[in-house]
């Protein structure tokens, strides 16, 4: 039995507009028959793109929502706003259980102020977090928080760990994936104190988590481990980094190759090769950033995006819809934390208010 | 006028001994005449070696020490058992003013602990930086703190705004080199309270730096800024992160190139372009962190580095040693700090013992 699943669609967001959004719906719909989709934006441009697709039209519904939330507006202030955006309505979509995932290529921080205002966190979350997918070399791993906070306890550096590997393990399909603690060394005695206190807990608490212990900088691209945890401001310098460190290498290749008439010969005939390790290196394929942590499932397109990233982040959102993950969490936690939850959702409902300042400043 | 200049060097330490060590001298010495060189470390090993290089021999020493610090011992172990070993007996040479500065390519966290228990801090620095020459598609920058710490507050970022500065003023001939604070958005409003409070005193305090502001990951690769400054956590995250990065994509290009015949021939005709990205991606070409903010230079020199790399660490020490950087570090602290800086030593002498601890643990 597949229960039919329905996905709302920010269609006004990211920056190429709904006739990118509607053509990666069109890609996810052909692999998923079981989906339907809310597209929620400006319905006059909207439904003359859905016209174009008669399969998709039939499995869709627009929602108008007049107005826009632009990349570059302060949360505090999209917040403010909020009425009437494609990316308030398209959430509370999902708030109101006429879908259970919202996707959305537009403002990550306005994003996250909006999606916590109206879903809230899950019992016992304090903080949610911005899961990455990062590729590398022996597959694809899970790394959080990326940017939703810019610091982090011990105890939230565990519920990331928690919510990571429930993530690892629907998005990978794995049994038990394995959970490493990003530090600057792998001794015992390295670290701040978050996240050695962290790791004491992953060693002690008896967890049912497969935790690998300390991971460092460069494990992250080897793949050392399934789920990076680490804060968001370690995890956001680090996700940066590697993209730099990417575009960096392709600057030198370039130049490299431009230097002789050989070395341009040599890379016609290896063009082919070449263009794999640029879609190994494309920022797309590292599409669909997970928030973790809310009631509800948003998932975060790369605002760049084009319709192949765009139906990779519907894609993720689909299997994640449909292996409840917010529900899996909030098992996990129970699990874990029992009746501790209830001081856990005082700090969160006590600091709610400055943290929703932190959070859309 | 040049002065005579004598670099002390830590002759058993890296992964290939006395030979590269030696060897890397000799490209050093025909670079720079007017440097004189203390070999220290087992007499009878290095003797026979310098004897293969009379003109290096002439403008050298040998001072015996027997012993060696492992590159997996733990500071707090080395620092026990430092008597006669070729790494304490270095800094020695330092300290009794018999070098201007030493090299080593050992135990990073060994040669910390002991450099600090020897050398001190310059008066207003409770906290040395390990700073680390970064490759840029514009040149090099220098990123500081790469290690040595694992937190670091406000001030402490300052501090190591004002040594980077400096030291990319006489390491890169720079007259106003720029520098920047590692943040996760280049919004005022972004960060932690620690580099907000970092940007605010580096905007208003009036310093003799130029400021560029916040700056993130990918800046560090792209050169936006000559000096990134950050702490010792994040710093080492993303050193690491972009190692692992570039190991990813060399992995990603060996696979691609594999893969078909033409690509291997096209390889083969673009083997002297590879050759240069190699080179550019070599981590020799990091080689020489430099250890600021104590009252004498200490310059690492990576462990796995070969002769060409450690020659570029004493190319390091020596041009450092010859702008007198220490001292310059010291002018511009009392400069900027004046009379406060007894408030920064009772600190430092106060958690000295503590930060021992952390040092060496």
């Amino acid at each position: 039995m597949t229960d039919a699943l329905t996905i709302a669609i920010d269609a006004m967001s990211g920056d190429e507009g709904p006739g990118v959004v509607v053509e990666g719906a069109e890609m996810s719909r052909v692999r998923h028959p079981e989906a339907k989709f809310v597209f929620v934006g400006d319905q006059s441009r909207i439904e003359p793109l859905l016209a174009a697709h008669t399969d998709l039209q039939s499995v869709s519904q627009v929602e108008h929502a007049p107005n826009i939330v632009a990349m570059d507006e302060k949360p505090a202030r999209a917040l403010k706003n909020r009425r009437g955006t494609s990316m308030w309505e398209s959430i509370n979509c999902v708030r109101e259980g006429r879908a259970q995932a919202i996707v959305s290529a537009g403002n990550t921080g306005a994003l996250m102020a909006m999606a916590r205002y109206q879903l809230k966190t899950i019992p016992g979350v304090d903080r949610p977090a911005i899961a990455g997918i990062w590729p590398t070399i022996r597959g694809e791993s899970i790394v959080l928080d990326v940017g939703a906070n810019v610091g982090s306890t011990d105890r939230q550096l565990v519920t990331f760990a928690i919510m990571g590997e429930a993530c690892a393990r629907f998005l990978f399909g794995l049994e038990r994936p394995s959970v490493g603690l990003l530090n600057i060394g792998i001794e015992d005695l390295k670290g701040t104190e978050n996240v050695k206190g962290a790791a004491q807990t992953l060693v002690e608490a008896d967890l049912p988590i497969r935790f690998h212990g300390f991971v460092e900088g460069n494990d992250i691209g080897a793949g050392t481990v399934d789920v990076v945890v680490t804060d968001g401001f370690t995890g956001n310098v680090a996700l940066k980094t590697a993209e730099g460190t990417a575009r960096q290498i392709s600057h030198y290749l370039e130049s490299a190759i431009r230097r002789s008439f050989l070395a341009r010969i040599g890379y016609l005939l290896a063009h082919g090769a070449f263009r794999t390790l640029r879609s190994k290196m494309d920022p797309r394929h590292m599409n669909g950033g997970v928030f973790l942590g809310l009631n509800e499932l948003v998932i975060k397109s790369h605002g760049g995006t084009d319709a192949l990233g765009f139906a990779s982040a519907l894609d993720v959102a689909i299997d994640m819809a449909t292996a409840k993950l917010p529900r899996k969490i909030e098992e996990d936690i129970r699990h874990i934390y029992g009746d501790d939850i209830s001081v856990i959702d005082e700090i969160a409902n006590g600091s709610n208010g400055q943290e929703k300042e932190a959070a859309v400043s």
